[in-house]
């Protein structure tokens, strides 16, 4: 196993009708901002309902963080933030909107450009940079990326989709409950499934450490994310399928099954690619490259490939060429259960684009991927090219 | 799946030669009060060397926290907190420091007698009763009760042992560098595991609510335990089995497999008189009562065992009945393969005795145990009954 910090203080606030908890977390004399996206939390009703919790508070708006939250809409939150001395954001949506909102948060306490703060990659922003933020809690409407519980955030700017990462950036509460995500359309529901999926197996898939019972978790979600996938999607008002299904999600990516072990990311590394140049959904980025990802990378990941066969897939016979394939075949079949197809040309890219999204990888510095960097723009080329 | 509330903000800086982080978690202008046990951690060089980490740092010392930590010496330390105005606590050592000191820290700012802490039972001590703490951290030399990581302490008074929980009570951090621990005696770890099987247990094997992802987390420690069992035993410095062991009874009882679920703790409490009144080890007196508790309470967990009986245990064939024997027996075997007796008459406890311990339930107001509050006085002595 290898040596770890584990930190995580979001206060998770889980089940039916927690909204009211918000009067708890939120400081009395707190003038609020809440932040969403596309308006559906506002149609729905949802935002005045928040606002009922939130009581005699000075309450301001900021909707319209898109997917993939671009910067040029997060700095002109930040100027709210500013003109109105607010000292409390409330983060009502996805991951969208939870990452627009931790940018927001880091921003308006940076003293110079805010671009600045894209530049840090998968390292967590030194404190002597970003050392403040603006507190902020979440009411989580779409179970899948885990930025309720984590201190992580993707950010879109021009050609780029840009990880945040901060120590500072964690919820303060989030409120998890799993009726608040019925109206989701199924395609939504779908991504959060592969999305979370994905998380768990860019944690899990690697070498071995002897992180027993790190990879034990991991199966663990995973095996409930496979019991729960279809009927999520089919039944959006099985209670405790769906809270299964946030729950999973959440811990996914909240640094619990990542902690003492190696992590990939190179099919998020290269997923992003595909959504910037192609408006592909993320989830759906994720669930083409991945089982071609795990073709091409058998040899490096035989191992860990051989305990997922067995533990996750319960592939007992075969040889293990034999046990590889079908738990490969599995993962495929599962993402296309839902809804989600795997191949590159089924969404309309053909082979000609794949040399433009190795450029782009290229111009990010994205040069060596995986758990042990050895992923070049060849390997991603050839990964890539398998995805079609 | 039930509501919950998921909050843990202690920091766990695990693995080898972690001691230097101490510099970075106590606050610089600190005085602080290193408490521990019998002794091992000072004749070990231990606590020479957490005062190294502490470096200019103003330092006293409070040894002789003894194994169910009695309220009458932790008063001791609190005088010492007041007369050298400590502002920091550093626990150095297994569950009982850690619980002793998570006392200290309550009881200095408690302002009437220490001893009301202890009438709150499992329910957390209310803010307007106890609303401050002295800061502590741990640094952890004995993988078994959790304690590192939560904020629940057991503190023994007379003839009595009682929970006392304060969500202020969460260490700020924890060191658990698995190589502390390899000079254990082999008791102590045998019961270590045992401890953390059981911790488990209380909070899996209740009835079902569709908790999905917590039970394949509880599997997924169990199964880990299962297999590093009888290594962690014989092969004390066998790194990476013990790294599973330290993060395995940590995550037991972090609050996160019980978040959502119902829980027993049956067990520990009937367990608690036995120590009480006869001196046997905690883990000791939970692996004579979890068996017999199983098989008395076979009907009100059928679902639960069933569960257990094919995921943890990996038992396929058979009836029913016979899978929850064989998986009863398979327990009890385990914590037999440790070295660990599970009949009290093997302690040297005839069933002349039993009264005696009914008698202390009945003292300690402990009157209808269980997930379902329906273990009367009359089943727990019929499970003492089926222990002997």
């Amino acid at each position: 196993m290898l040596n770890f910090d584990f930190y995580n203080p979001t206060h998770i606030i889980f089940g039916k009708d927690r909204l009211q908890s918000i009067d708890m977390h939120v400081p009395a004399d707190a003038t609020v901002l809440i932040t969403y996206g596309g308006g559906s939390a506002k149609k729905s009703g949802l935002i005045d309902k928040v606002k009922t919790a939130l009581g005699n508070r000075k309450v301001y708006e900021f909707g319209g963080i898109e997917p993939n939250p671009r910067y040029e809409t997060l700095v002109k939150a930040v100027e709210i933030v500013r003109s109105e001395n607010i000292d409390f954001l409330l983060a009502v949506g996805g991951g969208s909107v939870i990452d627009g909102t931790k940018f927001i948060s880091l921003a308006f306490c940076y003293e110079g450009d805010s671009r600045d703060l894209l530049k840090y990659g998968l390292a967590p922003i030194p404190f002597e940079v970003a050392g403040k933020t603006v507190p902020f809690g979440t009411v989580l409407t779409l179970p899948a990326t885990g930025s309720e519980m984590n201190n992580g955030a993707s950010i879109s700017y021009k050609q780029g989709k840009y990880p945040v990462m901060s120590m500072l950036n964690y919820p303060k509460f989030s409120i998890l409950d799993p009726t608040l995500t019925f109206t989701l359309p199924k395609i939504q529901v779908a991504n959060g499934v592969v999305d979370a999926f994905v998380h768990t197996t860019e944690q899990y898939l690697t070498f071995p450490v002897n992180g027993m019972v790190q990879d034990r978790m991991a199966e663990g979600i995973l095996q409930t994310l496979i019991e729960i996938g279809e009927t999520t999607v089919a039944e959006p008002e099985n209670y405790d399928v769906r809270a299964n299904h946030v729950w999973s999600a959440t811990l996914a990516l909240n640094g619990l099954i990542g902690a003492g072990v190696p992590q990939d990311w190179a099919t998020h590394m290269i997923g992003n690619e595909l959504t910037v140049l192609f408006g592909i959904d993320h989830a759906q980025t994720v669930a083409i490259v991945l089982p071609s990802l795990l073709e091409v990378r058998r040899e490096q990941k035989r191992t860990k490939l051989l305990q997922y066969a067995e533990r996750v897939w319960h592939i007992e016979s075969g040889s293990e060429e034999e046990k590889i394939d079908l738990a490969i075949q599995k993962t495929r079949e599962f993402f296309e259960s839902l809804g989600i197809k795997t191949h590159l040309s089924q969404y309309g890219v053909e082979a000609d684009k794949i040399p433009v999204v190795i450029e782009q990888l290229k111009a990010h510095g994205i040069t060596a991927l995986s758990e042990t960097g050895d992923i070049t723009l060849d390997i991603s080329q050839k990964i890539l090219e398998n995805a079609m």
